[in-house]
């Protein structure tokens, strides 16, 4: 008869062969037990107790491990290295399993358990002595309990100085890649100092967060701007000004990385952490921001099919890019959708787990550029429209990004006069998106401007506070940023034959955040009027699918699977589209049965 | 039935399931066609003539390929895309074939089938179209008919300036390592331009050749002094001069690094190639050599237990270490035996194909260490000895590098006065590694020098021309070199309980060349007395063994085997070897019986 193990508090009993490892047999009964360094008994994170059963011998590091927890030898074994010869009761303490953390993607929320592309482990070295005389390199694979050590060329110059300079006997502590890439080497045990960032590299905002990659939590998040906007508000203008002028170009590249640099800086001050302790980052942007980011020639982007040099990009060393980071750090650049859709919707993507919803969902990210995917049975669609930077509260005249003062909220009291709210109650210094929004709204429902967003006073000029107002201008930029919107995703609901009615869920990330007044937005035509419920903000979702490719490996194959997987559907050139624009200029709601080949 | 393969001249017939690709029965059936490409179809190196059977469709590249060769459609395919389908009579033009080239170690030639750890392959990219949005990266991946295209880090940003610079229909070079990783891209068509180096890089004197990739034949070679020579002749000096003194170890390193350099710039003077045309250098060293060459400290090279930071270097970009080479170009090291014994050791083993040898043999490598191998039927022993440069005619009075004018040959006349012989019969200005040992036997058969090497006239001086002469001190070096070669042999010797009897063959590399006269070097003791032909002199190996190394996968894959496997004989701290070496330093015939226990 097989060996029995009963595990504690539940009284689950698991059965094995005798000799088979308990943490394999854990593992394949599907408790997410922390086997972190590949079951080489090296990390000491898949400690169980032992209640009963004969205790198996222990290893030397396993005694040193168990011990360093202050745990006794004498009822704690690591689960990797205990090979099952009779019954056992056992139970796991708490943090043997494996860490989750949290995406927070509004109403989407997905527990990601951390599956690490780069773990940190410390050991002693095997020194060398004359009759064995293997390299040091060797001493450090023997100590690594590997058979198989792979180093990147920039890494042997930074291991080489490490183990010359240390004794016999000394710890380091080995960044590894995967579970046999010698990222880096470290002197001493330096394990609990490791840490990733999740950029979000919009055209208009930059978002990092800072990550604790020993639990996924989020440390600290800086949110700033994009130092490229003193070259143009939206993407096309930048890529024009880098067109086959590299000089250009390189100013471009400069002002986005210094900006991602000063957030680094200042979340480094707050936190108190050493740009060393910065291993890992996952950058999430359009097609057009990775490229700058990456310094790689923008000129495919300018002219038609508008090809991007890559649709995922290698991991590249940081300091090759010249990130304030751990030099030998990798960045993952979050990879596009084909080469059309930026790398911030394949994160979106994945933050919302759209391939696993049910039903047909429509994601939309309304940043300076929309985009659009929509998922039915058949897989996704994706698609962008230039929405241009007015939902960020740009290129209007009392625009404001979502800041403190910025008016977010406004409605028609019972007297037809207009009451606004601002960001922490401060006093107006101008609006932002979701403002503009319920702005229009109140203003069409008042008759201040027509349904063609035509004002209809002599002045041409809408008041909203005695200091705040909208020209004639700021409404036809709002238009032509709506009517993207509002084209691109009736062609996509149009290229899958579907009507708004057959959407079970919109899911609304970017810009607006949580705050867009959903009645309003469809009232203008802005979004489609859907029972209560399907339309969610989910926030953003770059900056959370940049963690989640921080976090898990299976999330980055996710994303990959999907970065050739995802259909295109090609608007520029559209004559439909252009047709159908021009009709989603009017400030209308959309029909019911929108899409279908009708016009919205 | 199965359709028969008739081929030409032979009228060897083959037999396959119909679906089955020519190419592949060529190979499987021992036929050495050349699928360079990796059956794509993309570097038409695999024609075959059709001379009866019916003609399989064309594919259009394929037929490019065929009239770029100025043959017909009508009688040649691709045996790669040539899907069998009826009987067949074929021939294949010699050009199909795989080529060889082959070694010169001397007396054991071997050839060298191309197995080319990069290729170079011309394509055109497929470009992307709005509703075929793939980046140009994809488009370059479809023209090379690839599923999975990997880029080294640094590679990205070569290859996206060339993708982004050319139009649709032009022809690219990809440069590709393995099957699938792209090493650099280039504009139009260079496949004809494809070089390599391979350089031993010895502590006194450095040997580069550079070769065509396509034929594997040397195109020159170069030969040159060590820059580090001057900041002291043998190894030890210069790792204690680096020893924790990063100033002068990079100061060892530019020596090194700028004397390999001056030899490529006069290589590339005289072959008009460029830089940029050398894709792929091999480099054979000592360990020590290959320290200073990357630029790592050699400080556990200089106390014990001489642990090397590496056995084997990671592949590194040539522009990472300063070679006036393409950039994006790699860096092979040979690996070192385990981290004892060099490269240079591990690419003499390759050279002389010692693994498959019959017998026992020793390999004797005698730079300025003594490296010695013993291979037997249980696996092979390897030991290092510090011979010291006196056999390359460093640290002599009147000592000369094998150069014209150094007197190479000597022997007494029937008279018994002293004739000599220089290189390029120039008169003499010195004496040579090989010149030295018949001066000692002929002075030792005159009564000049006893055997214990001391000199009988009162002068202390033995006069070989009016102005050419040993010195007391002089017959000391030769000695001490000597002593360090013959107890290192009997050490392994004993170590395997062997005697020289027992000896199959000695393959003797390095400093004598092919000059050496074995009678006298038998009789002064540096070599055992053996039957005729079995001591044979090989040359360079270390170079000739990175040539195959450069040229052939299979031939890296056996060192990097070999660097694991190898035994070490630690010599430097054992007694028995501090006496041995003491008895050695007479000049004196090696016993009958030596080894086994017995001293020389």
């Amino acid at each position: 008869m097989s060996p029995h193990i009963t595990i504690l508090p539940d009284n689950c009993i698991l059965e094995a062969p005798a000799g088979f490892a308990l943490g394999d047999l854990l593992v394949q009964s599907g408790i997410p037990i922390n086997l972190y360094c590949g079951r080489r008994g090296l990390c000491g994170k898949c400690i169980v107790e032992i209640h009963s059963g004969d205790l198996p011998p222990i290893e030397e590091r396993e005694r040193i491990l168990i011990e360093s927890k202050n745990l006794s030898p004498d009822r704690f074994r690591l689960a990797c290295r205990f090979i099952i010869h009779g019954d056992h009761v056992i139970s796991l303490p708490s943090f043997s399993f494996i860490p989750k953390t949290h995406l927070l993607a509004r109403g989407t929320g997905k527990a990601i358990p951390l599956d690490l592309s780069v773990k940190k482990i410390a050991v002693h070295t095997f020194p060398p002595a004359l009759h064995s005389p293997h390299s040091l390199l060797d001493g450090l694979k023997k100590g690594l309990g590997l058979s198989e050590l792979r180093l990147a060329p920039e890494t042997i110059f930074t291991v080489a100085e490490v183990l010359s300079g240390i004794s016999s006997g000394d710890v380091v502590t080995a960044i590894l890649d995967g579970d046999e890439e010698l990222r880096s080497l470290e002197r001493s045990d330096t394990t609990t100092r490791f840490f990733g960032l999740a950029v979000d590299l919009g055209t208009t905002t930059l978002a990092v967060d800072i990550v604790d990659l020993g639990s996924g939590n989020v440390v600290d998040t800086a949110v700033g701007t994009n130092g490229q906007s003193s070259f143009g508000a939206d993407v096309v203008t930048r890529i024009k000004t880098a067109y086959r002028d590299p000089a250009q170009a390189a100013a471009l590249r400069r002002a986005v990385l210094a900006s991602i640099n000063s957030l680094i800086s200042g979340l480094l001050r707050r936190t108190g952490i050493r740009p060393v302790e910065i291993y890992e980052t996952v950058i999430a942007g359009n097609t057009a921001m990775s490229h700058f980011f990456l310094g790689l020639p923008v000129d495919g982007l300018a002219v038609a099919p508008f090809a991007g040099v890559f649709s995922m990009a290698p991991l590249i060393p940081a300091g090759r890019l010249g990130l304030d980071v751990n030099p030998l750090g990798r960045v993952y650049l979050a990879p596009n959708l084909q080469s059309f859709v930026g790398g911030d919707i394949t994160s979106g993507l994945i933050a919302t787990d759209l391939a696993s919803r049910r039903g047909n969902v429509l994601f939309l990210d309304l940043g300076t550029n929309g985009e659009l995917v929509l998922k039915t049975e058949r897989g996704m669609t994706a698609t962008s429209t230039a929405a241009g930077p007015a939902f960020e509260g740009m290129s209007i005249s009392c625009g404001l990004s979502a800041q403190p003062g910025a008016i977010d909220k406004a409605f028609l009291t019972p007297d037809r006069s207009l009451a606004v709210e601002t960001i922490g109650r401060e006093s107006a210094r101008g609006v932002c998106g979701t403002g503009l929004v319920d702005l229009i709204a109140a203003f069409i429902h008042r008759g201040d401007i027509n349904v063609q967003g035509k004002i209809q006073n002599p002045e041409k000029r809408l008041l909203v506070t005695s200091q705040i107002f909208l020209t004639q201008q700021d409404v036809r930029e709002i238009q032509l940023a709506m009517a993207a919107i509002k084209a691109g995703m009736h062609m996509l609901l149009a290229a899958e034959w579907m009507s708004v009615q057959d959407l079970d869920e919109v899911l609304v990330a970017g810009a607006f955040g949580a705050f867009l007044n959903v009645g309003n937005a469809a009232s203008i035509g802005l979004l489609p009027r859907l029972p209560p419920g399907r339309v969610r903000f989910v926030g953003n979702t770059s900056l959370e699918g940049a963690r989640a490719l921080l976090l898990s490996r299976t999330e980055r194959r996710l994303a990959e699977r999907l970065s050739g997987e995802v259909r295109h559907l090609p608007l520029a050139q559209d004559e439909a589209f252009q047709q159908i624009f021009i009709e989603a200029l009017d400030f209308r709601e959309w029909p019911a049965d929108s899409g279908r080949r009708s016009s919205p």
